[in-house]
C-alpha cells in the first residue's frame, strides 16, 4: 500500500520544503493562464452558435461583440492588477469581499467561486476532447469516457504537488500558444493575399433550418456567451503565493502578459473566423474549422487541434490549483469539513484535489460531455465573483487611503459596474437554459456553510476548559475503587491476557458470560476454576440470543450501585486475525461491543472507558 | 432502527419458544411440497422444447419419456422414504452422505445442494413470472424486475420465521393443486366425449423451422429436461425437525401425498398436452396454452395462471427453508463462515436467508429471467445429490443392520444406481448448454470449504490453552508498573477525562503532541503547567506531517526501554459527536490511531492495549 502510494505519487515532501515550491514567471504563466488563454477555443464559437439561429447573415454581429469583450477584459485586468498590489498575500474574490464587504459578501463570493471551479474543469474538459473528436470523429461515442479519463490525469499530476504540475503544464500552454498566434498569422496573411477562399457557404447551420428575428435580446444572449472568454483571468490574484518573491510584482507582470495575449487571441479568432465565413456545426469546432482551412489539413492542423486539446484539458488544472487552496481558507475559517485543510504528504491539499475531480466527473457524465450545455452554468459564478471582489476592493482603498487612493478607488468601480452589469444580461438571458440552477445553488451553500461553522463553534464551547477549574481534576481517583467488567466469549489465550490487564487495573473484576450458546458458556464455566484467577464469574440470560441486550442492561445496573465509584470500566479480550479478510469468518463480537458502547448516541450515550486487549494470531 | 425492524421482522422470539415452531402435516405438505409440485408448470414444457427440433411429429414421444420419468420418481421416493425412517433428526444428502461415505462424498453433496437451492430460487420465480407474462405479455419487459420483487418477498416472509411461512403458503399451495387437477379432470372429460378439438396445428413451432434428425440423443436430452420434475422431492427429508412430533411418522407419510399428487399432475398434464397438440412457443407456456383451450381463457384461466405464478414463486421457498438450514449444519461443522449458524432474533438463520436471495438475483439478472437458460444448470445438483444419498443409505442399512436391511439396502440401491444413470444422461446432453458450470464450481465450493475450515482449526490451536499452565497467569502485575502515553490533539473536555484516567492506572504516565499543526501545539504547550496535572508533555516533530508515523517510532522506542514492564498502553481521548454525520466534519484522528494500533497485521503487530476514554458531545 505504501510502496503504490509511493510510487503513484512520489515521496512524502518535508513541511520545511513547503517555501521552496514556488513558481517562476514563465511557469506561472503556464499554470494560472491555461484557463484564461484556453477559453479562446470557445468563446467565439459561443457567440456564433447563438447569432446563426437568426441566420448566417448575423454572424456579422460577432467582431462588434469580440470588440465589446476586449474591452471589458482591459478594465477587468486593470482592476485585477491593483487587486494583486492590494492583496499581495492572495487576494481572492473570498478574501477581498470578506474582509471589506462583510461575512455574507464573502461567502457568496466563495459559493460563486467553488461552483466556477467544479465548471471550468468540466467545461475546460470537454472542449479539450471536443478538439479531438473533431480531428478524429470515430473517436465521438468516446467523449465522456476521455473526459474522465483527463480529469484523472491532471488529478493525478496536481496530487504529486504544485513545482511539478508547474513542469508539466509549461510547455503544453506555451506550445498552444506559439501555433495560435500562427494560425492568426498565416491566417491574415493569407486572406489578406487573398490565397484563401471563405469556407463555402452552402453549409447548414447546425442549430437547425427556420431563422429567427435578430433581436436585441438575441445579441444580448451571444455577449453573454462570449463572455466565457473573460473565466479565469482572477487565478493569478488568487495564486499569488505561490510565485517567487517579490510575488505582487511577479504576479502583476504575469498578469498583463497573460490579459494581452488572452486579448490578441480572442479578437485574431474571431476576426479570422468572420473573414472565412465559418459557421458553427456540431461535429466540428469553429477552431478547428479555421485551422483546416488556414492549414490545409497537414501536420500543422494536427498540432494546433491536439495544442488546443491539451491546453483545455490543462486549463482544468487552474482550477486545480485555486479550488483546494479556496477550500482550505473556507476550512480554516470553519466553513468548511477540517478535512480539506489538511495538507498532504506532497504538500498539497489533497482532499480538496480528489473532491474537484469528484465533483467535475459527475457534472460530466449528467451533462453527456457536451460543452454548449454546460456554458449557461458557468458564467454565472465568474461574474458574481468578479463584480464582489471589485466593490470589495472600492472598499478596501476608501478604509486604506494612500497615495491616490480615489484613482484606484475609481478603476475598481468601474471594473465592479461592469461586470455587475454584464452579470445581470447573464442571468437574464441565460436563466432558462441553466443559469437558475447555479443561482438556486448558491444560497444552499451559503446554508451549508453556516451549518458547519455552528457547529465547530457548538463543539468547540462543548469541550472548552473556559469554566473550569484546574483543581478538580487533579485529584487521583483509588486506583482500587474501578468496577472492571470482562465480557468473555469463550475460553482461549486472548482470554487470559485480557484478565490479566483487568487483575492489574482494580481488585473488583467480574467476568461475563452472555448465554448464547449454551455450549460455549459451558465450557467456560467448566474452565473457570482453573484460569479464572479468583475472579468472579456471571452468567447472563439472554432469551432473544442478542450479546448486546443483557450486557448494556448488566452494564447500566452496576453503574447504579455505588454511583460515586463512576461508571464500570470495560475490558475487551479481542483476537486479531493475521489477514483482513480471515475477520469475515469471525462474529467480531468484541468489534460491535465496542461500536456500541463507544458510539451509542443520544440521552443513553455514556462515556464509559473501553480496553482493548489484542491477540494478534500469527496465521 | 429497531422500531422499523419490529415491523418488518415482528418482534424477536425467545429461544425457548423455538420447540413450537413446528408445522403440521398440511402446512408442512405445504411448505416443503411447493418445490416439487411447481416442477409440474415447466417440466412438460422442457420436454416438448428439446423434442421440437425433430418436428411436431416428435412430440408424441412426451408420453412414453413422461412414463418413464414417473417410474423413477416412484422409486426415488420410496428410497427418501426409507431415509427419512433411517435418519429421524433430519438426512439431507450432506448428512447421511458425511456419516456414511465419508467427508469428501459429503462436501461434495453439500456443494451440489447449496448450487441446486440457488438455482431453485432462480428457476420457479423466473417460471412463475413466465405464468404472469402468459396472460399479461404486457408485463415481459419487466420480467427482471418481477423476478426481484418475488424474491425479496419470500426471503422478506421467512425473515419472519418459518411458522409464519406455513400460514402464508398454505392456501395458495393447495388452491394451485385444486386449481390443476380440475384442469386436468376438464380437459381430460371433454377430451374423451369430444367437445374439445386440438389446438390448431399451424403454430410455429418456437425452435424454428429446419427439424433435426430425431437421434437417441435427443431423446436422451428430452428425457434429462424432463427430469426436473424430480427436483424438490429431498426436501421433506431434510426438513424432517421442522415437522409436530413423531417427526419421521408425520414426514413419512407427507412424503407419500406429496409422491403421489406429483406423479397424478405431471403425468395428467403431459397427456393433456399430447391430446391436445399443444406446440411450445416463445411467448406462452404450456400449462397457459392448455388452459385457455380447456377453460376458454376466463375467470377459471386466470385463477390457474394465478395459482401456478403463486405456486411458482413459493416453491422457491422450498430452498428458503432448506439452504439456511443446510448452510447453518456446514457452518457448524465449520466448512462455512460461522456467521451462518447465529440464530436470528426470529429463530431463523437470517444470513442464510439473505445469503441466498443474494445468489439467486444475480443469476436472474445475469440469465436475464429466462427459465430455459437457467435449466441446463439445474438437474445437475439435483441428481448428484440424489445418488450420493442414496449410496449413503445403501451403507447406512448395511452397517446398522437389523430386521430386513437387505431389503432396505436394496431399495436404496436401485435408486442410486437410476439416479446415478439420469446424471450421466444429464451430464452428456447438457454438458455444452450450461451443465459445464456447475461441474466446474463443485470443486471450488469444496475447495472453499477446506480452506475455511483450515482457518478455524488454525485460530482454534492458536488459542488453546492445551500447554499453558495457570500459575504462570496468575501473578499479579504491579499496577504502577504500566508504561501509559496519552497521545493528545488539543487541550479540552475529552483530554482531561482521559489524562484523569490515565494518572488512575499507573504513575508513569506521558502525554504526547504530534507537531502537525503548530498553532495547536503552541496552544497545548501554554495550557500543560495549569491542567497537565504534572504529567510530562512530550512534543514529537513531524516533518512530513503525519501523525501516525511518530506516534508508532515513539511507541516502539518506549517498549525498549525496560522491556520487562511490558507494551506501552495507549489511553486515547476521543469525543463522540452527538449525530453521526457530524462525524464527516471532524478528522477523526483517535479512531485511526486506534485502528492502525489493534488491527497492525504483519510482523510489526503487538499486542498492545488500547484504553478508549469516549467524550459526548450533547449537540
Amino acid at each position: 500500500m505504501t510502496a503504490v502510494r509511493r510510487v503513484v505519487l512520489g515521496s512524502p515532501l518535508p513541511t520545511a520544503q513547503e517555501v521552496h515550491h514556488r513558481l517562476t514567471k514563465i511557469k506561472a504563466l503556464a499554470v494560472f493562464s491555461s484557463d484564461a488563454l484556453s477559453s479562446v477555443a470557445y468563446a467565439t464559437e459561443e457567440i456564433l452558435l447563438v447569432l446563426v439561429v437568426a441566420g448566417t447573415g448575423a454572424l456579422g454581429l460577432s467582431m462588434p461583440i469580440g470588440l465589446v469583450i476586449a474591452g471589458l477584459l482591459a478594465v477587468v485586468g486593470t482592476s485585477y492588477y491593483q487587486t494583486i498590489h492590494g492583496y499581495p498575500s492572495g487576494g481572492g474574490a473570498y478574501i477581498v469581499a470578506h474582509d471589506n464587504l462583510g461575512a455574507w459578501p464573502g461567502l457568496t463570493a466563495a459559493a460563486a467561486l467553488l461552483i466556477d471551479y467544479v465548471l471550468t474543469v468540466a467545461v475546460s474538459v470537454t472542449a479539450g476532447v471536443a478538439a479531438i473528436t473533431s480531428a478524429f470523429p470515430v473517436l465521438c461515442p468516446f467523449r465522456v469516457e476521455l473526459c474522465l479519463l483527463a480529469i484523472l490525469c491532471v488529478a493525478w499530476a496536481n496530487l504529486r504537488g504544485v513545482r511539478e504540475s508547474g513542469t508539466v503544464f509549461a510547455i503544453p500552454t506555451y506550445a498552444f500558444t506559439f501555433i495560435f498566434l500562427m494560425l492568426l498569422v498565416v491566417g491574415a496573411i493569407r486572406l489578406a493575399t487573398g490565397t484563401i477562399a471563405p469556407i463555402s457557404a452552402g453549409v447548414v447551420p447546425a442549430a437547425g433550418g427556420g431563422a429567427q428575428a435578430l433581436t436585441a435580446f438575441l445579441i444580448l444572449r451571444a455577449f453573454a456567451s462570449g463572455c466565457t472568454a473573460m473565466t479565469g483571468i482572477e487565478a493569478i490574484s488568487n495564486g499569488i503565493p505561490a510565485f517567487q518573491k517579490p510575488e505582487p510584482n511577479n504576479a502583476g507582470k504575469t498578469l498583463i502578459a497573460m490579459i494581452a495575449l488572452l486579448m490578441a487571441m480572442f479578437l485574431g479568432i474571431t476576426f479570422l473566423a468572420r473573414g472565412l465565413g465559418v459557421v458553427p456545426l456540431d461535429h466540428e469546432t469553429v477552431v478547428s474549422q479555421v485551422g483546416r482551412h488556414v492549414f490545409g489539413g497537414g501536420p500543422l492542423y494536427l498540432a494546433l487541434q491536439a495544442g488546443t486539446a491539451l491546453i483545455l484539458i490543462l486549463a482544468a488544472n487552474t482550477s486545480f490549483a485555486g479550488f483546494p487552496r479556496l477550500s482550505s481558507i473556507l476550512a480554516h475559517d470553519r466553513y468548511l469539513p477540517r478535512q480539506l485543510s489538511n495538507l498532504g504528504d506532497r504538500l498539497v491539499f489533497h482532499n480538496g484535489i480528489i473532491a474537484l475531480a469528484l465533483l467535475a466527473s459527475v457534472l460530466i457524465v449528467i451533462f453527456g460531455g457536451q460543452t454548449h450545455r454546460l456554458i449557461p452554468l458557468y458564467a454565472v459564478g465568474v461574474f458574481l465573483a468578479f463584480t464582489l471582489s471589485q466593490a470589495g476592493m472600492v472598499r478596501h482603498w476608501h478604509k486604506h487611503g494612500g497615495q491616490g487612493w480615489q484613482l484606484k478607488a475609481a478603476v475598481n468601480g468601474l471594473g465592479a459596474v461592469s461586470t455587475c452589469a454584464v452579470l445581470a444580461v447573464i442571468v437574464a438571458s441565460k436563466f432558462t437554459h441553466g443559469a437558475w440552477m447555479v443561482i438556486l445553488l448558491i444560497p444552499i451553500l451559503i446554508w451549508l456553510f453556516h451549518t458547519i461553522r455552528r457547529h465547530y463553534l457548538n463543539v468547540a464551547e462543548q469541550l472548552s476548559l473556559d469554566g473550569l477549574r484546574p483543581e478538580k481534576w487533579t485529584g487521583l481517583a483509588s486506583r482500587k475503587r474501578h468496577k472492571v467488567v470482562l465480557p468473555l466469549s469463550g475460553m482461549h489465550r486472548g482470554t487470559l491476557a485480557a484478565l490479566r490487564f483487568a487483575r492489574s487495573l482494580s481488585q473488583d473484576v467480574t467476568a461475563v458470560v452472555v448465554d448464547v450458546e449454551p455450549e460455549v458458556t459451558a465450557r467456560v464455566q467448566e474452565k473457570w476454576p482453573s484460569w479464572g484467577q479468583q475472579v468472579l464469574l456471571v452468567v447472563l440470560e439472554s432469551p432473544y440470543r442478542s450479546t448486546m441486550g443483557p450486557l448494556l442492561a448488566y452494564l447500566d445496573e452496576l453503574d447504579q450501585r455505588e454511583p460515586e465509584r463512576g461508571l464500570a470500566v470495560v475490558v475487551l479480550p479481542e483476537f486479531v486475525t493475521a489477514r483482513w479478510w480471515h475477520h469475515l469468518l469471525h462474529n467480531q463480537t468484541a468489534q460491535l461491543i465496542k461500536n456500541v458502547l463507544v458510539y451509542q448516541r443520544g440521552h443513553t450515550a455514556k462515556d464509559r472507558v473501553i480496553i482493548d486487549v489484542p491477540y494478534h494470531l500469527r496465521r
